[in-house]
């Protein structure tokens, strides 16, 4: 492991406590985990390239190309990418290292920072859900218009305590698309485009078996 | 073809008129082909992860990962990806379908239109160049955190003609990512992180090239 903010894990060599059992290894993030296991048994079986997303303590996004999460330089970070603001809105945002990333405005941190309450406790009609709902906006039309996912799921804490927030997003998302290009094919069908997760609970256990499969199938290769 | 603004292409069946030669075809946009022969050649040689940046009468963005650009449901059209506007900033952008999205904001054409003059007139220190830098570092910024690419070569007739504006976006994007994880692997060594093309005016022609050599290798395989 390289380059954490947890304390004691900078440098530790987590792989190479395994070479005992002498098998092959896999290691990923936890969203990229659960997406791996959205596309193989989940909300993305059968496709090709998709998104996964967790709004909850922070906000993760998993990108999946022809079954890998894609990694360059290191996994992805886009739930700190930089949005526009709802118009008139001056709350500075929760991230350390951003302020106003969609993640310093969307997490459930960052919605309890803000209005004292828990995200999942926060009512449906209250004004703070606007920002959020127009961040995520923001993030999924970057996603859309950058990866070019055939599906965006959408899980966490702060989605699954808010019934309301998933049908906000799909409506908010094709208002920032206005129509462009891709948007022409997602517009009749956003229901099915940006969706919830399918395995629930399970996604990062079932994401572990994912990865190890995929370790055993490139030994084998 | 499909979904294209240009008149008279919409649906035409392009790779069917070479059908008669009998030889494994590909067909993709210009900025993925540039970026293709970039990475075979140019400024991205040996990555397997890189993007190519176009700033010109658009915003154009090539993704590669393992030799092969990018897609999903379509290609990548992340110039029109949303990012915050420079603080006080209220002119409207110059993007038919989103208004201020980053090719609205930057490509030559809202250069033009804001200012009244050609960008590669407009003068160094003329205050439009603000915004220009501002947006390309927001793009630049999501793209670091999304596709987490190993360079960015960008290019384009908007940079061609402004020497000054490649350092000034190296600096304006180390600022916006405020030391965030990769951002520590980039710092030292943001003149060979963000970069200019190696293969100028060559790289559609050569692009095209190395589109038919995949092409041909698919074929093998």
């Amino acid at each position: 492991m390289v380059g954490t903010p947890k304390p004691g894990w900078q440098d530790v060599p987590l792989l190479e406590s395994f070479r005992e059992f002498n098998v092959p290894t896999g290691l990923d993030t936890d969203v990229n985990a659960a997406a791996l296991a959205e596309g193989r048994w989940g909300a993305a079986r059968g496709l090709h390239t998709f998104s996964y997303v967790t709004v909850g303590t922070g906000v993760g996004v998993g990108i999946v190309v022809d079954r890998r999460s894609l990694r360059g330089l290191g996994h992805p970070e886009a739930g700190h990418q930089r949005v526009p603001r709802l118009p008139g809105s001056l709350w500075p945002g929760h991230c350390p290292f951003h302020g106003d990333c969609v993640e310093g405005l969307a997490a459930g941190p960052a919605i309890q920072a803000r209005t004292g309450v828990p995200a999942a406790q926060l009512p449906e009609d209250h004004p703070a859900w606007e920002e959020v709902v127009h961040a995520l906006a923001g993030l999924f039309h970057n996603l859309v218009l950058t990866v070019v996912p055939e599906r965006i799921i959408v899980g966490g804490g702060v989605f699954g305590g808010q019934q309301q927030l998933l049908p906000r997003v799909q409506r908010a998302l094709l208002v920032s698309l206005a129509g462009y290009a891709h948007a022409l094919r997602i517009v009749p069908r956003v229901e099915e485009f940006l969706v919830a997760p399918a395995l629930g609970a399970r996604s990062g256990s079932l994401g572990a078996i994912a990865l190890a499969r995929q370790a055993l199938a490139d030994a084998a290769a």
